[in-house]
């Protein structure tokens, strides 16, 4: 039983801080570095990168939109054509910044609007498809299982690597259940982490009907950048360590 | 005798257009291609670098100050650690746009401001060297000869290319006429193209006050941001074939 | 017989042109000019409302989205309390520049994707009103004639400024033919000067599809981005002036 | 005995908070709000008029370089036209906004490192007053006693506010300790609250090297953008509130 625990990183942009990169880099085994589009810039990002490999953090690309004044949040309706260049300069830039600091970039997660927009929107799913692959067939891409995005990118010949969410609820059908409903998020740590453990170890969740569902997940998600976002990402590697679940970058074992 | 022509590339910005690329790439053998700091963004820069390699011409980044409202001719007092970061960001990005097209960058030539502050700043002069390092040690870099820069990336390994411009006046201790004093900038196509065959074949050029001075220059720089400009740089051309000198990219030969 | 001839103005960008503002100002007689969020600047906009005085010119507020990188004809899915508030500022801003030119800011009107999204867009529509009635019920709202915003802002008092668009084909009901279309633009100035005299005098248009079709029209829409539309704008001006139609800026009789 | 307590509030921007400025308008009587180009956005600095209304807070516009990644701290060779339009444009965006909550702006403070520059620099400082003048002479300038840019506002018939450092070690000839030498910056809340007093009650502080010097001020600085930074702040109030000293905007008795 192995799992990869993800988290966005590097989010600071010039005097800006945002979360707390140190603390959760002890804590996750694979971070997503954001690459100066929606967040981050070229010193934040050489520093994650730098700690990340200090603690044996594998190292993604965290692409978004163009769009720092909406953190890559909003979505921008972008043609095909730049998307794909903008998603190549992006994993151009990190990887000659992480090379300076001696480490690859294995894998590439879109951000925010643009992990949203490309569950189904296929002209900007294979945008990006085209931007990654014209940056080598190395590179995995990290997704919403189930996606067109994903789909595509096993179509073309991408390993994907496939996310759940620690502190978000599901459908029975399993889909997200979107913020907007009440008890999209889960807040508890102890709640959260049981929930990560469940799926290690079963490769189920319940859904918020009550359902045992399967989730196929080759990392999961955890949230830092508020104070308890830390505590929980910290309960749920707990509660893994403890039930014996092996933590690792995926492919690393 | 052998000569490189280079010029300032993919200036383009968004829906803004700025020269004649497509003219300039059938004039020049080296392309100094913005990479989105002052100038030119990821669609631009790979357009321009897939045209230059049509044209079996060079490929450098030419990097510059985080300034698009002052298009990098603004002094910015950046400190050294961000400099070499964005210096390096810069590079990766333009890499991976250049090698999707097949081409590979091989040279960096700062951008206006931040070309004229490194001729004499040590501190920012030092920080572009780390930054072009850090990407890797098969990079020239191309600046002003006596330049502080130059200097340095010499002092570290790195191979350097010595610039001439064709257009400027030079003292003659053999630095040149500030832009704000007369004669600064020749305008002739037919003077210019001369005294760019007189560099090529002698090694010297007539100084403002009338001596014969040396320039020791593997590459002379030919703007192309005007219709004037275009016509200056194919007179410059044209003059070198009919004198004999061969034209290509430093170490074509 | 009093037509109203607009433009879209002062969309340089820092060191990048556009358009031929100069030659404009001497055939339009309302100025719609960029506010630096989708285009323009402090500078240009300031230089753009002292041309327009001298030329009699009235201006308006050019307010997007805040994209430079897709000079603003790229849907951003920006919430409603920011739009509001950022169209404030961008009018703002250009009031105080307006004013230290002695010019007044007398109307407002939206570009390119914010401009089709508030036809039918009801919370865009109503967030791009709150932001022009905080900044004051002296400003006029020019739009689509039956528009989603156009509605609204007569609904809260404003005064509605209704444009047609000379060089664009319309249905037989009353909207444009979309540009994905053939023959959506038209491109022969006399065709194009025709058209809009006809509208100036019988407040008809012809239809692709050959009917007569009454358009209301306040303002008529012309183009000044090339060197093509200058000409086309000099042509339905001349084409006005010789059908005895007076032309000025609405309210201005 | 009346004194104005001055803070950088409204810094934030986009996503990333900076700052308690709730806390901080429970303390100060002026708030330089940031206008949007070293920090800040429409949102922002609309929600921190909005707060400072309602404690009672006067407004000033926080210009600063256009320069968002660098925070406004790095100095920029803006040519002087550009400066007084982008001072002006700052302006004019800020009072819109202010305007929309009922709010008057009263005066102009310029940030962090074009602060510094117009303390001597003549070009940029006439630039910085031409802007302020262009905006309208009911502005008050907030600066540097002894500066160059305070000198000029006073000869062009600004009303000038010249402003001293709650935590800043001062030279025997009234400038201030670089913060590059030790002891320049002052950490203990009680030690500062008794300097402000001391200004408040003697009109003099105590230089670094132990002379009582005359300090002219008409409002003191204390920033915010730490927790320890809010506890100083708080500190210096309690002490003048103590020490009978009444604490109001500048103009308001």
């Amino acid at each position: 039983m192995t799992l990869d625990l993800n988290s966005d990183l590097g989010e600071a942009f010039a005097a800006w801080p945002m979360g707390d990169d140190e603390a959760m880099l002890q804590v996750v085994t694979s971070a997503n570095v954001a690459c100066g589009f929606h967040a981050g810039d070229a010193v934040t990002a050489r520093r994650t990168v730098r700690l990340a490999a200090r603690h044996g953090v594998a190292v993604g690309a965290h692409v978004g939109y163009r769009d720092l004044a909406g953190f890559g949040r909003r979505f921008l309706d972008v043609d095909a054509g730049t998307l794909a260049d903008e998603t190549l300069y992006q994993i151009g830039a990190l990887r000659a910044l992480a090379a300076a600091e001696g480490v690859r970039v294995t894998y590439v997660k879109p951000h925010g609007a643009l992990y949203n927009r490309i569950v189904h929107d296929e002209v900007q799913a294979a945008a990006v498809i085209d931007g990654i692959l014209a940056a080598g067939d190395d590179l995995a891409m990290m997704g919403l299982p189930g996606s067109r995005v994903l789909q595509l990118a096993a179509d073309r010949g991408l390993r994907v690597l496939r996310e759940a969410f620690a502190d978000r609820a599901y459908r029975a059908d399993g889909t997200l259940v979107p913020r907007s409903e009440p008890g999209a998020v889960l807040h508890d740590a102890e709640a959260i982490a049981a929930r990560v453990v469940g799926l290690a170890t079963t490769g189920t969740m319940t859904a918020i009907t009550g359902e045992s569902i399967a989730i196929d997940a080759d990392s999961v998600c955890v949230h830092g950048d508020t104070p308890g976002a830390v505590a929980i990402a910290r309960a749920v590697r707990t509660a893994l360590e403890r039930a014996g679940v092996s933590i690792a970058p995926p492919g690393a074992a």
